[in-house]
């Protein structure tokens, strides 16, 4: 089975820093949820249900007055911390009228959000991933959106194998198909290891690299559930009797549910080597895009299969490389099932999909005409 | 809530008399049925069901022939009672077979359907709207589409306060959002009454009147259950004596429902300044398509939050400004729960929504191209 | 009632030859299942469920290695038989590790599948369409898609009298819609026949053949159930004394159901004149082609009617020309009752439309891009 669900009490990236910008107000379904994304005068990011708790006008259809937020519709005036600070025609404003809004942090050029119970709320529990804004590194980064649920992503990231045959012109090669891998795990995290000695070089990496002999070539894949995932690669000559040569990435991908069935995709990939190197970093950019937009078509041609056969589609046979994905699924359901005490009472749990993806794909297109 | 339901015993407007040409076809959908419109020879418009009684073929995607209808598929004939005349390859046409037909009233620029009970039809309930064709008058007119619920656009047109932030750059202004409203009612009515003293003159009305100082303005928005409005707006510059210098508005608005979440919308401005002057009739259809583009893209966001969330979507807070929509909800389920002893089996209770929505679009894209 | 159900023991064209090409994956959904079609080095046809076994990947976005398939996602291989010959980090394979196939027959210019028990499946029981690729005819051939259920399809090419309404400038002329048709019938097949004496030459026929004088015309529409129509077409000078300029035509139709409410339509006109005039061909494909699409739009838009109201849709009016495909109706009830016995059991039951729509809507897009 791939659940369609996913944990509320955890920090997920709403979005990556840089697309939130002053004066500006970002609209983005999260968790099936609306959301409006901005920043004060200072720059402190704000996140707020994005539908007024007068008559459900989007927000993100109003204007930003100072740090506030008024209601394109009939004018409620909120403050950052979902006050709500007037109403137009009324004298007097109760105390009780708020708009949600939630926790966020932000670093490393990040913006995590906490949609959960606020109470449970622990920025410890943010996976370190300083390589993005480190000092001797440099980043490539982006984002991507998904027609298909985040669970098929996750699997995707800790399986290893694919990469022969999914990616074999860039990133993959064919005799790495056969090499052993690795799998550990606790209760929150998973990974998967393959150590690939004196194998030909991909092509990506002889062009960032320079490196065209064979390599020692190392991969850990790392997944903090329920969203988040560093995949560590190094690569050197191979027999290189130091690691003098040794060039190591970091790639890190954060898998947000949008609704259901769609998934917003932050990555960045942090390296070590050519840093500086702005052409390294644009090849970067189209190369590791052209990776994921792969990844993503196999994971949308499968959300099809799944989506029609639904709930009942035939049982898959497991292999060896499944051991990484299939432990996620465990951690998932474990969580779903730590929080889902009460299940069918969770906000996600009441949405229809198909409302809910045209909703989300309207307030994409809104952001793309409000950042326009 | 918002209601998708609408009653059935019931006028709406099926079309501005100048959409149904003499010799076309027009197709459409209303109250969620498909419904060809067109004009016999004579003038007298026609309404019936778009849907042969033989294999459901849409009767729009035959011909007229003279008063008749041809269907385009094995060629029964209808006449504009509804009844067939001929069947291809039988002899004999029994007296039973028919089409329903609507009743249909045209005047002052627009024609009314009754889908109800037809024995309830009574075209004295049609709301008076003469200033259409009225002598002294100049009016501009339109048709416009909604992907939003009618009841929503009800409670827009009941609303007064969305001016200021809306459309402050057209017909609103800042200090009108506090002045006080009243609200009066009956049980078909419901009319919403603002008087501005003193205030700025909107950019539209600057445009339109030549007037640039503070004027006083009033504003009254009629509502006549369950679908149609009429707003009428004086200006004149403030503190002016008598009324020699008064512009006299009058919009009239009709909402018919043309599923359960889309909607058609026909309005006309007539005013009884520059009259006859084409230049200020053609500015007053484009600023005010603008303005009601605004109040559909608002009822548009909001439809997808309550699509989204229906049925279970969160409590609205009522605020001062609500008294005149909520009482045109009261109206409205107070009509429904009349007609609704046989809740259910009513027409529309029946149809999906999805579907319903395709075939509608389906029509309108047969609209466009058969008037070319 | 249109039913929206096919039966499954039953022989469909799957493709025409021509659509199968060496080298190339064709990936198309029939009867609501994923299906990958290829051809081994030889040339043979293989057809096997468009899904791994492993995690749903489509197979046809793998690549073909020799007569073997190789899913793009692991890697795992499958043979043309369906056999799993590979699982990459895995040293054994289990014989139970299979890819489900369907028997195929070609012949005729077409490949027909048997999606069904296996074991019921008799070639014997393909009807004869040898005039497709026989000495002394030429063919034109093409193929649609509709947005319809497949029935509706099925019942227009039993309906001699449409032609007249339909197709009155091609394929119809206005006096042949009152002349008497006699329709026969058994356990599979029913035959519709119109004899037209001394009637006017429809302008298809007076183009192709060159006559332009009243013509005596046969038409015979023979239904093959569940999916198979063979429509023949005679034409010669009215009155000639012998059949030495008879013209004989052959039209064939696969209607092959792609989802509950989509359908593939295969089709080829063979001609026993003009036999080799490229000019004549050429013709046909594009008048023929234009012909279908009217009746393709016609069940479209009758389609868009049922789905908006069904299962409630008003009673049909029969008349006399229906005898034809209201058999036609009986006897696939019959075929779904023979193997509904376990109804709701049948892989079809289960699937959803709108889901199993947009996925074959991909399938087709992916075909498109595959065969470049
Ligand atoms: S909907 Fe926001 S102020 Fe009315
Ligand atoms: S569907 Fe209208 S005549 Fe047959
Ligand atoms: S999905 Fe085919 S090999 Fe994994």
């Amino acid at each position: 089975m791939y659940p369609d669900e996913f944990p509320r009490n955890a920090w997920y990236v709403a979005a990556r820093s840089a697309e939130i910008e002053q004066g500006r107000m970002l609209p983005r379904f999260l968790l099936g949820d609306p959301v409006l994304l901005y920043r004060t005068q200072d720059g402190t990011p704000v996140a707020m249900v994005d539908r007024c708790v007068h008559r459900q006008m989007p927000l993100s259809l109003g204007r930003l007055r100072g740090d506030n937020v008024e209601c394109g519709y009939h004018g409620l005036t909120y403050t950052p911390t979902g006050a709500c600070v007037r109403i137009p025609g009324s004298t007097r404003v109760s105390d009780k009228v708020r708009v949600q809004t939630f926790p966020l942090v932000e670093g490393d050029g990040l913006v995590w959000i906490w949609m959960g119970d606020p109470d449970q709320a622990r920025p410890a529990q943010i996976p370190d991933h300083h390589w993005y804004t480190a000092d001797g590194w440099s980043t490539a980064a982006g984002t991507l959106h998904m027609d298909a649920r985040a669970q098929l992503l996750n699997e995707n990231l800790l399986d290893l194998s694919h990469l022969s045959f999914l990616h074999p012109e860039s990133i993959g090669s064919p005799e790495i198909a056969e090499l052993p891998i690795t799998t550990t795990w606790d209760d929150h995290t998973v990974t998967v290891r393959r150590e690939m000695a004196g194998v030909s070089c991909p092509p990506f990496f002889t062009r960032v690299t320079g490196i065209d002999s064979p390599i020692d070539r190392q991969q850990i894949a790392e997944f903090f559930a329920p969203a988040f995932h560093i995949t560590t690669t190094t690569v050197k000559p191979s027999g290189d009797p130091d690691d003098s040569r040794m060039c190591r990435q970091k790639t890190m991908h954060a898998i947000t549910p949008e609704t259901r069935t769609t998934t917003h995709y932050f990555w960045s990939v942090s390296r070590d080597y050519a840093v500086g190197d702005d052409s390294v970093t644009d090849y970067t950019l189209s190369a590791v895009a052209g990776v994921f937009e792969q990844d993503i078509a196999a994971c949308e041609a499968i959300e099809h299969i799944i989506a029609a056969w639904e709930p009942s589609y035939p049982l898959e046979l497991n292999i060896k490389v499944d051991a990484g994905p299939l432990r996620s699924r465990r951690i998932l359901e474990k969580l779903l099932a730590a929080e889902g005490a009460a299940a069918g009472a969770r906000p996600q749990d009441r949405f229809t999909d198909t409302a809910t993806r045209a909703a989300a794909r309207a307030w994409t297109e809104r952001a793309t005409i409000l950042s326009g």
